[in-house]
């Protein structure tokens, strides 16, 4: 393995308290999150579950904190925090610039795959990166699963947008249309020409003059993310569903298997550096028909 | 798109009789497993169901005859068949010597889900391409869904085995111990360290000097396939299963996902060629836990 350049010390200086408070702010969002899902298992007189929590150490330097719910209201839930550095493998990124160095991330990500078939599953990523630069990058998403929901026109993603846009707006942060339109276009299955989701934001290689706005950004994005679908999930959680709706959601999340094995870059990247097989997966649905 | 080749005149002419056997062949054994497969439904007191038959034909040139059944002894199996012909594109078949030209290929491909934890997952592919050369490609392996099965010396392995060995010997095709090293090398997890099965036979690029004894070898892997199959299901269907049994079953069938979508040539130069989404994934086991 051939090393174009190293983080140097003064980047490293330079970027401590940015990458102490995103840490900080990802553990708290991590904590909120956590918090929030096993309340509704709570609320639930069938079973009382709790996050399974996993703390890991990577050898190579940084570790994380995995987490996994399965209840009867939230069937799967994945919260994941992680800080980790050291050598990048060259292309890992994909990204010329990042062509070969060492590295420091830190990032959350979360995957809520909800029992009821009415409630959408949804995704949110949040992550800081530093080579001899550092950037932001992250998104969240909402994927319905029946049919009758599956439009950017639907109450429930109407509603998360409003959210996302609201967490741009309150940071300043001026390009909420154009990171929807990142979305739409990451989120897409190519071979069934379909849209995985309805929508959302998406963005990468971020950061604009102010980091302070930055984090401020990633902390509302990921705030709202969880005050937005706990929205969701109350204005649908009484209604029954057919045998026929659940055969529904169990089919369309094999478009999301589909999507998450074949194109997402996150999990490509993951699996193929040797991150942890598991907590890499767990953003799987947990049960899925073909 | 460029284009270096083109199939000459000559070698459509030259390669007519093997053609047109090696596809006769295909669909004799395309309705021979079906019949078998089904009779296993047929002998079932809840339901009766027959194979879903689609018949398609390919703009580009060709078609094919897609068939699914969705049973209660045989949970799914996709059983189908195509010639497809025409452009190819640059670099679809991984070889330099193909990129790039028209082509002819035929092929069937079978792969059966049984509803009982204890009858193993298989699957079956044979083919013949033409360019300007021809050779056949294929293979059978076994995916016992039973960790307690997941080994090569497990009985029905054993007896899979002896079948495709003596597909082979019966043809004087001497190459089954590379073969069968190659079926291991291909269905391989490469992000979990795992088989996805317990072996089989893979081979491709093949040709011997005598085209007739590559026939009669397709067809022979063909017929001892549904033959060594037919005495496993036999040999596990009276067994019960637990609900715990059921649960690995559901859970190792996500190796299987995992494998198909992320290292299988053929789903994935399929997808990537516009092939019939519906007919490339019904190889996706049919209830999936993760």
């Amino acid at each position: 393995m051939k090393y174009k350049k190293k983080i140097h010390e003064k980047t490293l200086n330079d970027t401590k308290s940015i990458r102490e408070d995103a840490e900080k702010i990802f553990i708290s969002l991590r904590d909120n999150i956590c918090k929030n899902l096993e309340e509704y298992e709570n609320k639930s007189s069938k079973r009382q579950e709790k996050f399974q929590v996993n703390r890991w150490v990577r050898n190579e330097g940084g570790g994380g904190i995995s987490s996994i719910l399965r209840g009867s209201i939230i069937e799967k839930a994945g919260v994941h925090f992680s800080t980790v550095y050291g050598e990048l493998p060259a292309g890992a990124l994909n990204d010329e610039k990042s062509d070969v160095c060492d590295f420091w991330a830190s990032g959350i990500s979360v995957i809520i795959h909800p029992q009821s078939p009415h409630i959408p599953s949804a995704h949110l990523n949040l992550r800081m990166i530093a080579t001899d630069k550092y950037w932001f990058g992250g998104g969240a998403d909402l994927t319905p699963m029946l049919k009758i929901k599956r439009s950017e026109k639907d109450k429930d993603t109407v509603l998360f947008q409003k959210y996302l846009k609201s967490a741009c707006d309150g940071s300043s942060i001026d390009e909420y249309d154009k990171f929807k339109k990142n979305c739409d276009a990451y989120f897409y299955i190519k071979h069934r020409n379909e849209s995985r989701g309805t929508g959302g934001i998406f963005f990468d290689n971020y950061k604009s003059r102010n980091s302070s706005r930055d984090l401020s950004f990633l902390k509302q994005v990921g705030h709202n993310f969880i005050e937005a679908y706990k929205i969701i999930i109350e204005d649908n959680i009484e209604k029954k569903w057919t045998k026929k709706e659940k055969e529904e959601q169990l089919h369309f999340r094999g478009r999301y298997v589909e999507f998450n094995l074949m194109y997402d870059k996150g999990t490509l990247f993951g699996l193929k550096t040797g991150g942890n097989v598991d907590s890499i997966l767990s953003s799987l649905p947990p049960l899925v028909s073909w």
